[in-house]
This record gives structure tokens, C-alpha cells and sequence, in this order.
């Protein structure tokens, strides 16, 4: 131990923003300087140059290719978040009067009602509150209202580690939309199970500062209210992202991440090195009398494994002796405690080999 | 002629995004790897971590001593542009039935205006629409309202290339709000004059995806209405610019263009810079019996230089051949047409040295 894994660099367990694949940081580094040989930076093209047309038209296409996005499906790359998401989404979509059902499984889905309530009306469907966001509550589980406008998940919770295995199924007439941030494009997804889908890219598929949003076009026209043109789908849609100046170098870095998993055989094959890495993790933490793991097994995130040791000073140790190991960014969420570590699409399989052999050397020196 | 003026890289008068000062570029290449030797590159540092609290603490540091921002205004680093401002202004400060001035100066004060009307009244107190916002309006132009809650002007115009020489002076009681987006800290500004000044960082000041905007503290005490959380200033306020994951990295660029201003002797010195370079362009047009500017004389932009040549043949034949010979981004706004070379504080003079000895050939061939 006491040596670096990954090249010269850190193993980043950081929730987000998170471990980027180094093939794409090397690539990035040299469009800083000169973006595909156009003798000029990809921080400095005009965003209306034909370098950037290219370079929107290609991403948007990978994305498609990637996720099986089809044609009847807007793909926009917009600023601010889910944070904003979570405004942008009822302000457009949900009439004032109508209901809108939320799965409430942690503090992002609380965020989103928050402010749903501007707009309309919450209904919680299901919620796993009681038990500290400890599960995803099942199909079973929720209680949807009458006519529901759209049904709110969010399909990873980065801060108690939990994910739903399958999509809520909504009542009929009615559609799905995603908080996807922290596990976008990490497994196969059927996107016409959805009406919108939603994600900050700083986990899996970027860098802080583009949102991928992937919205159904029919629902572009049901403007609910007159809104700040920025807070506006359909202005996005029909401006291709550039009603005004997008994030250009964002929406460059994704587009290279999204090559990138192409290029390792796309969402099957991603799905599978996640199981991967997961499990030997989960593995070593179930086979362990020291450490436990916080979500309920049959709610537990490929993304974010949240895991306790017997007491807070044993827990603070751990981080700190694992930091000085080139081992950073395990501590849990305050409101969790213990640790965490996030294995985004990006964080290699040996980062997990090297917490699995730390795991077991500090269990056996303190366990 | 035919060679690239700076390293390998073309000269870029981009309107914005635009050229930025080539040593941040080469910082900005190692930070994307290793930010400062934390072993973590500059993309995937969580935003929570101490690393980063550094890096916003300096930066917004350095940009008061930049532009002698005192401790009652308050620094935040946002997302979504001008664009998002012009509502939030007006979303925040301007209470329903209160009337703000704006100075319409051109496609940019409309826009803000646009937004401002679904908030409270706005009257224009001086509109330099009818001469084709060829001029920017002197003090003695405008007509204020009764009690406008603020005056709001657009310190530089880029398509028409049109810049305010010395602020609007507001009526007693009410403040100034102004976008400054192209040509924020090219030039000392006495910050006590403004309430809020705002600026996406894409032309003088870093990449596109990060808005600078500077506020009077006690403004943030008075929201006029009940907001989604991402458009309060308040709250990003308190939460110092990180109540959501910011875009660490455009903060990041953003920072080291006011290092590198600071570096180069401050905002005094920048200034000096910027007029020597824009004097160069408009002296070779004023000499040219071929070229005129469009802009008053009183109003030309040290930012953006437009001018024409005697025919639209002749301009795009110009464009085309400077593009040609590495010089790029030349052609002006449709809505002007001509040429445009926006000069930047990143822009450097050899690039409009460039340019002078292409007019004079080009003129001395096709005049």
C-alpha cells in the first residue's frame, strides 16, 4: 500500500463532481490548446462556429447511439443542475391544479417536491422516510393518485446509496420523469418509458455544469405558463441548445465520455464492469464481521456502496488512514455517517481492488 | 502574410467565446490532470472539498482586488449566462408595480427588457433604436422615470460595437444594474456606483457556463417575490456560490484570467492595453479612404471594432481571405454586417497588428 493506483493520480471515491476517464482528460487537455487541429481552443470558438456545430451534432448522435434514444425524443445539454431541473420540470409540465407523484426516497426527491409545490399539487406515491431512505420502495409499494400529470423518481440516491433496479410503472396517461444524475447511462435504459429524464453530468458523464436532459417532443408543446425564456424546454428544443451561449467545454467532455463508453462497448457492457466493481466491494463488506453495509440488499446502488464500521472513531480512522493512502474521498454523507464509495462509469475496477485489500488490512489491524 | 501570428495557434477575434491568454490555457491543461498537486485533476475534485474551497476563496479574493471590490458587495459565481440575469434581476429586486429603466442600446437591453415586463413596468429612458444603435446615449439623453427601482445599461454592445464611455447616473434613491459582459474588467470601474453588475465569462474573462455577478449586500434582504431556489440571489449567497454543484471548472479558468490580469499590472494597465489595441484598427480605418466604422465616433467599442468596406463582395471576400491566412472570426453580425474584430483582454496586439497589415494589403489590392 502506500502507493498510487491509477497512473500518478489519486483513486477518487468522490461522490460528484467525480473520477473522469484519463484517455478523455488527455484528450481534453490537448483541445484546450487546439480543438481537432482548427488551430483555435475549444474554450474559444464561437459557440455559432461550424467546429461547434460538429462537435453538438456528433454528441447528440453518440448519445442516441449510446442509449437508443429515438428520433421522437429532444436531447438539450442546458446549465444549473438538477437543482434547476427540479424547477424547470413542473413550471413547464405541471398545470396549476394538477398533481404530480413523487417516489420520496432521500433528500434530491425532497429538493424536487419542494419545488413542485410552486406549481401544483405533490402527491408522495411511496415514500422510504420511516426507515431513514434505507430502500426503494417497490412497485407494490406505491399508491399513486387519481390522474397524476407524471410520476418523479430519482433512480440513484448518492447520499444513502440506494437504486431502484426497475422503473416505477406510472397509471395510465400519465409519464415518467427521472432525476437521473447519479446513475445516467450506467445500465440500459428504455427511454420511451419516459416523459423526461434529467442529469447533472459531474457524476457519470462530465464535468459540473451541463445538464443532459432528454425530453419527449410531444411534451414540448404542453407549456403550462409563461416563463423566463430560459426556463423555457421548448426555446431549448428549437434553439439546439444554443438559445444562448451553452456550455461548450461541458458539453465537450461528455461527448468524449460518451465516445469513450461506445468505445467499451456501450450501456451492456458499462452495466456489467459496474456489477463488477460493485460487487467486490459489497462482497468484502458482506463477508466481513466488521464492517456492514447501510441500504437494505435488495435497494443497494451499483454507484454509491454506503457501508458503517463498528463505531465513529474506528469509521474517522478509516477515512483518514485510507486518505494518506491515495485512497480519498471515503467519508459518508453527514446524514449517513460511515463511508462511502462512489464507483461511478468513470472510477476504475483496480480503485475497488485497492479499497477491497485496504478494507481487509484494516480490519485485520483494528477489527 | 500566411503565417500564424501566436505559436500554432490561428488568430481568433471570436466574439465570444473568444481568445483567452495562452499561459491560463497552459495551466489550465495541467489542472485538468492534477489540480495544484493534489493529485486530482481540476474536473472531479468534489465541490465540497478543501481543495476547491481554496480555489473559490482566492479567486473571489483576487477578483476584489482586481477590480477593488469592497466587503459590503457580494461575489457569486452562477450559471446560465446573461441571459438568466436578465430575469433574476428583475425576479429578485424589482417588486410588482415598481418600474426599472433600462438604456436600450441594443439586441441585448431588449432582451433584458423582455424579461423585466413579466415582473414589474419598464420605462425606457433612452433608446438609441431609431439611429440603428449606432450610438451609445449621453447622460444628458435619458429620461428617467419618477422612482425607478434601478437603471439598468449594457456597458458594451457587441453587435453593433458600441460602448458606454462613463456610467448612466440614476436618479437619487434608485441604483444601477448592468450587464457587462463584454468588456467587465477591461477597464477600472468604481464598483459603489453599481447595485448589480453582471457578466458571463465567455469574452473577457474565461469560458462559457460561469456568470459573474456582483451585488450590494443589503440588496439581497429585499426579494420581491417568492422564487424556485436556483434564481434567489440570497441563496446563493449564503451558500457561497455552492447551494448545487457549481462549474468548478469555468470558476477555475475564470480565476486564473484574473491572476493573469493581475499578473500584467491590474485593471489600469489592462485598460491601456485594450485602447493601444483598439486604436491600432480604428486608426487603420480612419486613415482608409476603403473602410469605415459603424459606430459614432463618441461610441466606438475598445471590445468590438465594426466597420465595412465599400461593398458586401468586397466584405465577404475579405472575411474569406482573412480566414485564409489564419486571421478568424472576422465576419460581423448579420444584423450589421461588415466585419467585426472583437479584441478582448485576452486578444493580443500582435493579432490586431495582423489585421492592420491585412486591410492595408487588402485595400492596396482591391481598393
Amino acid at each position: 500500500m502506500g502507493d498510487r493506483f491509477v497512473s500518478d493520480r489519486i483513486v477518487n471515491f468522490a461522490p460528484g463532481p467525480a473520477a473522469l476517464p484519463e484517455p478523455v482528460l488527455r484528450e481534453a487537455q490537448e483541445a484546450l490548446w487546439d480543438l481537432n487541429g482548427s488551430g483555435i481552443g475549444v474554450l474559444e470558438h464561437s459557440h455559432r462556429s461550424r467546429v461547434i456545430d460538429d462537435l453538438f451534432a456528433r454528441t447528440e448522435a453518440d448519445c442516441r447511439t449510446l442509449a437508443g434514444i429515438p428520433d421522437e425524443y429532444r436531447i438539450l445539454f442546458l446549465q444549473g443542475g438538477a437543482s434547476t431541473q427540479f424547477a424547470m420540470l413542473p413550471a413547464n409540465l405541471l398545470p396549476e391544479g394538477a398533481t404530480a407523484d413523487y417516489l420520496h426516497t432521500g433528500s434530491w426527491s425532497k429538493k424536487a417536491m419542494v419545488e413542485a409545490r410552486r406549481y401544483g399539487n405533490v402527491h408522495i406515491a411511496a415514500s422510504s422516510e420511516p426507515e431513514k431512505f434505507s430502500y426503494i420502495p417497490s412497485r407494490s409499494d406505491a399508491q399513486y393518485s387519481e390522474r397524476p400529470t407524471y410520476v418523479h423518481f430519482t433512480s440513484n440516491n448518492t447520499i444513502v446509496g440506494t437504486q431502484f433496479r426497475e422503473e416505477p410503472v406510472p397509471p395510465d396517461g400519465s409519464w415518467l420523469a427521472c432525476d437521473a444524475c447519479s446513475d445516467v447511462f450506467s445500465r440500459p435504459i428504455d427511454i420511451r418509458r419516459y416523459g423526461v429524464l434529467y442529469a447533472g453530468a459531474q457524476k457519470n458523464l462530465g464535468p459540473a455544469g451541463v445538464t443532459l436532459v432528454v425530453i419527449r417532443q410531444d411534451l414540448l408543446e404542453r407549456a403550462a405558463r409563461d416563463l423566463p425564456t430560459m426556463l423555457r424546454y421548448g426555446i431549448h428544443a428549437e434553439q439546439g441548445s444554443r438559445y444562448n451561449t451553452p456550455p461548450v467545454f461541458g458539453i465537450y467532455v461528455l461527448g468524449r465520455v460518451i465516445r469513450w463508453l461506445l468505445d467499451r462497448g456501450g450501456l451492456e457492457a458499462t452495466a456489467a464492469v459496474n456489477q463488477a466493481k460493485a460487487r467486490l466491494v459489497y462482497d468484502a463488506i458482506d463477508a466481513s464481521g466488521f464492517f456492514r453495509g447501510t441500504a437494505r440488499e435488495d435497494s443497494r446502488s451499483l454507484m454509491n456502496v454506503t457501508y458503517r464500521a463498528p463505531s465513529v472513531e474506528l469509521e474517522a480512522d478509516f477515512v483518514s488512514e485510507a486518505e494518506a493512502q491515495g485512497l480519498s474521498g471515503l467519508k459518508g454523507h453527514r446524514s449517513v455517517g460511515g463511508m462511502r464509495a462512489s464507483l461511478y462509469n468513470a472510477f476504475p475496477e483496480s480503485g475497488c481492488e485497492a479499497l477491497v485489500q485496504f478494507m481487509k488490512d484494516f480490519e485485520a489491524r483494528r477489527g
